[in-house]
């Protein structure tokens, strides 16, 4: 519907924010009348805060995780294991790893997945320098953890041929039933991996 | 949860992000992705857009809309009623009224409805400049269009009353069954004040 706003300096800011993913032209208009309503200085540290990310942004220069200085917190930390890197596709699958608080070894961000429909192939992610550093002789296992894709399966795929010359063990994160979840639901693809790739009952119980 | 992130610039972006209402930290940090991927041209226009929203915005002298000017496009506009007056609570009413191409007079925005619960009071809301515009004379009809709440119907309340010692006519809008919906599902209070409120067969059919 062609909405007809009452001031130009309203449309322009509906416009800018509704081009932001997942948020539509009504939800634009609620946030921008919502700054209205609140006093100047949060508009302004909002801004500031937006500007000051998307200008000063650092990727790492080991992993590609975004950070503040030239090296992440994480690749930083002489106590993480640097020989088991865990390849994810964005800072997010990062987070969530962490989140766990299972993993003490270091990432690789690759920055998607290889995915022809979209025009992201092999030269569009951090892959050589995945390459590179299993070339180091530095890693020993590396963790493939992307979404169970026909993208993300490619790009194990890819991932796993390319690593294949360097003497690294190439692992995928485990698929199955989520804790909690129950069995009589799970859809048949799930259940059938959960199946072949069972663990014995004295491993899956140390966590 | 509390969420480690890898950078402070980025942390900083999604507290002021997720402040806004109905954006959580997890969408924020999405929003927060999405300007990093995106050129910095995006991110500036976008800040620049709010900043000149929240820095230049007006609020017409006569209705209080939002406005570029002293004086809103539809209270400046010599071809609008300017003897009816729509009250309504915020500019998102009067973007809604307007789109229904229904109305041709003028509208007054009250900034919202009382409610104590909230601390709002009439003091806050502009009712006195309501009382005022009925004062002057120039105002025939005052339509009363807020919302079906308790709230809503405080103030309508209340406004009848400021507004009964003037010579203008007080009316609500319509309330009932909305176009298209089965009278089978229709709630009761809403069926019971569409059949209160029934119209002759010859004026419903004018639209």
């Amino acid at each position: 519907m062609n909405q007809q706003y009452p001031s130009v300096l309203l449309e322009n800011a509906v416009n800018e924010l509704a081009a932001l993913p997942g948020i539509g032209r009504k939800t634009a208009l609620r946030l921008a009348l919502y700054m209205l309503r609140r006093d100047v200085d949060y508009t302004e540290r909002l801004s500031s805060s937006l500007l000051a990310l998307r200008r000063n942004i650092n990727y790492c220069r080991a992993c590609h995780n975004i950070c503040d200085t030239d090296l992440c917190s994480i690749c930083a930390n002489p106590s993480r294991d640097h020989s088991t890197v865990c390849v994810v596709e964005n800072i997010r699958e990062v987070m969530a790893v962490e989140n766990t608080l299972q993993f003490h070894g270091i990432y690789h961000v690759l920055g998607g997945v290889i995915s022809p429909i979209d025009g992201i192939g092999p030269a569009d992610l951090e892959i050589d320098s995945l390459i590179e550093r299993a070339a180091s002789g530095a890693v020993k296992e590396v963790i493939l953890a992307l979404r169970t894709t026909m993208e993300g399966d490619t790009t194990n795929f890819f991932l796993n041929r390319k690593l294949e010359p360097y003497p690294v063990v190439v692992s995928v994160i485990a698929r199955g039933i989520s804790v909690g979840d129950e069995i009589e639901y799970a859809d048949e693809i799930t259940l059938g991996r959960s199946i072949i790739n069972r663990v014995s009952f004295k491993d899956s119980i140390r966590v």
